[in-house]
């Protein structure tokens, strides 16, 4: 595997320098090269249906490709072709009196090692966003994809080598431990994005000697302040919880003001019965809707991804904002208010990646955000915060040019 | 220990709200501690020399503070104060279709933990760059300069104190296996900045689970192009090698076009010599300079910082390029040419924080840059690459404002 990941880094260097066009031209050539193999690509996907029986339906349905989900994810590849040039970009001119022109110019981060599970999606997308912004991919998707993800990887590298780029540009590992392997190869490989369940993500982050861009898991918070239009507040809640159960934006806990506490919780609870949300609550909560289940501890720092929420009453605002710093995952939270200096509170105290006032966390996405590609949502604060467009895939450098200054 | 970070994580939030006056006010008091109270710094830093007697007189000289050193870091923290905010600048501004409106607005990174070794002025710069950057700080320094650190951290919590600031603003971790605690500490610190030897860097980078931000060993290239200007090489060469040798950013390695080796090298061998640095070289060095030693695999790795040179003939700017890319720690290079193609071809295919086309590579510095400080110079690519100032020990959210929109 170590060569393997060699002639990757190499690989970097030829993308590195390739001009926007030859990298739009090779990402139109892997779209049509996909377009052109579609019934390989579902025989593949067939193959790993097959053998993947034993494992939930939700992952399941993660796993299964159809020619609607291949259309989709061929046409993301084609938007990414419009998008600007993330490489190049002179990002700052500095002059210094000795005469020195430094110039901060945007490069590729070099090698980027994706893991993740199931979703055959991310092996294409994963592909075009780290082509355009010219690094090189390793991909080690999950071993129940094997097929599918082989089959994609085969019908690019097929691209790589018509459009005249090494097709080490691109590698899917199959190793049984790949990924323990991948996490040592600090210097080779220069990022890796983890994406998939909690377990995964904690592994990689824990194991890790190459840094990573973690992605989210979101424990997301909506908070309904005492002046909360209750129409609003709803139409957000369920929005927010119902419309996606299974996403990193959607909201996991309740927090309700105390003052409105005793009309709106039984407003609220019986609209998300309505949408088959089970209900625990806080004892406070349990007071006012006598049937709810008693939240535990381990409650509020689940990502339940279920028809299921947490609700807490709270005193005030300081009591919701020490609550989210505690509990959250850092991913998004919204605040629903008609009180601006709550707003301004809410806005400069919460520390997570996305806030929201009198709006649904169902919108922290790259299209969302206009970004045109997201290859993640990250909920740590370097590098990245928030979903990660193509500028998440770049470094910078400095150029300084002299005429002989020593210093 | 873990309580006493907790207490630093919440003192953290209130540095995040905190106005710019208020955090120039207290970098204002921390300055005047020190220079009212430079007996006492100089005496707890005796007894650190004392005990130290056994470390290496660099060491040693590195611990030492005298009047002057002192002066030079209190001048540090005065000049902090007229840098402007880098906390609360609106750095996008999104407006959606749908009405949302997004902002993506700087904010600090929260709880920064700075790991080192000796020089006490990193003490009292970590705290200044921290504090203005509204980052509270975890200092772990060495046991030898306990002393020292012990009475620099408390003059600065008196600081804390009279301005009205949580004292766990600013923590000293004086336990052996703090640097180990620290690592494991997700959550609560937000970054690690580890400053001293390879082998620290290397293990903090190795074995911490919060992200770092890997400052530079500097195995540093000058590659002299067949068209250069001998006088200029020469001076940029020994400027870079002999001005300060324990630095980061000075040359290690010289590589030299073989069209120009016959002469260049018994001219710049000649001026290294007079400089009193040892030169070593490859195989093609060796035979045109024959009283020189041959140079071995792991020194085209190490990283000096010492009178000492390594030589080696390349056939042409690539090779160059090949070679440092492979060799190097990624910190600063430079091509000595007047061939601009070569110039261009260098800059893009370095993959280096700072490239320099006819500059010493001295100039890699916070200050140099017009960074107005620095807090070390990163060798990584995620987050911040080359010289660290303020924005380096900053992060970002996005603050996202409806009108009920869902989506």
């Amino acid at each position: 595997m170590l060569d393997k990941i060699k002639q990757v880094k190499k690989a970097s260097f030829v993308l590195a320098a390739s001009s926007l066009e030859k990298r739009n031209a090779l990402i139109e050539a892997i779209a049509r090269n996909f377009e052109n193999h579609i019934a390989l690509i579902i025989e593949a996907n067939k193959k790993d249906m097959q053998n993947a029986k034993d494992i939930s339906s939700a992952l399941l349905d993660r796993l299964y490709l159809d020619e609607k989900r291949i259309a989709s994810f061929i046409s993301g590849l084609k938007k990414l072709i419009c998008l600007p040039d993330p490489i190049g970009k002179i990002q700052e001119r500095i002059q210094r009196n000795n005469g020195l022109e430094i110039i901060k110019k945007s490069v590729p981060l070099g090698v980027v090692g994706m893991i993740y599970e199931s979703r055959p999606n991310v092996t294409s997308d994963a592909i075009g966003i780290c082509l355009k912004s010219a690094n090189a991919v390793v991909l080690k998707g999950g071993s129940e994809a094997l097929y599918t993800n082989k089959i994609l990887v085969e019908l690019a590298k097929e691209a790589l080598l018509k459009e005249g780029f090494p097709t080490s540009c691109i590698e899917l590992i199959e190793d049984r431990d790949g990924v323990s392997q991948m996490l040592h190869l600090r210097g080779l490989i220069d990022v890796i994005i983890p994406r998939g369940s909690d377990r995964l993500i904690k592994f990689v982050v824990e194991n890790s000697q190459v840094p990573v861009l973690e992605t989210g898991s979101g424990n997301c918070h909506i908070f309904v302040d005492k002046s909360a239009d209750f129409d609003m507040a709803a139409k957000i809640i369920i929005n927010a919880k119902t419309s996606r159960v299974s996403v990193c934006n959607a909201i996991e806990k309740l927090l309700v003001h105390q003052d409105i506490a005793k009309d709106f919780l039984p407003f609220i609870i019986l609209k998300l019965r309505e949408k088959n949300v089970e209900v625990l609550g806080c004892k406070k909560s349990k007071e006012i809707v006598l049937d709810i289940c008693e939240a535990q501890m381990q409650d509020y720092f689940e990502e339940y991804l279920d028809y299921k929420i947490c609700i807490k009453v709270v005193c005030d605002a300081d009591e919701a904002i020490e609550h989210i710093n505690h509990y959250s995952s850092h991913h998004s939270e919204a605040i629903i208010t008609q009180d601006l200096q709550n707003v301004e509170k809410f806005f400069q105290e919460v520390d997570s990646a996305v806030l929201y006032h009198n709006a649904s966390t169902r919108f922290s996405d790259g299209d969302e955000f206009g970004f045109g590609a997201e290859i993640g949502i990250s909920t740590q604060k370097i590098h990245t915060r928030g979903p990660m467009g193509l500028e998440a895939l770049c470094s910078y450098k400095y150029l300084v040019s002299g005429k002989g200054q020593i210093r």
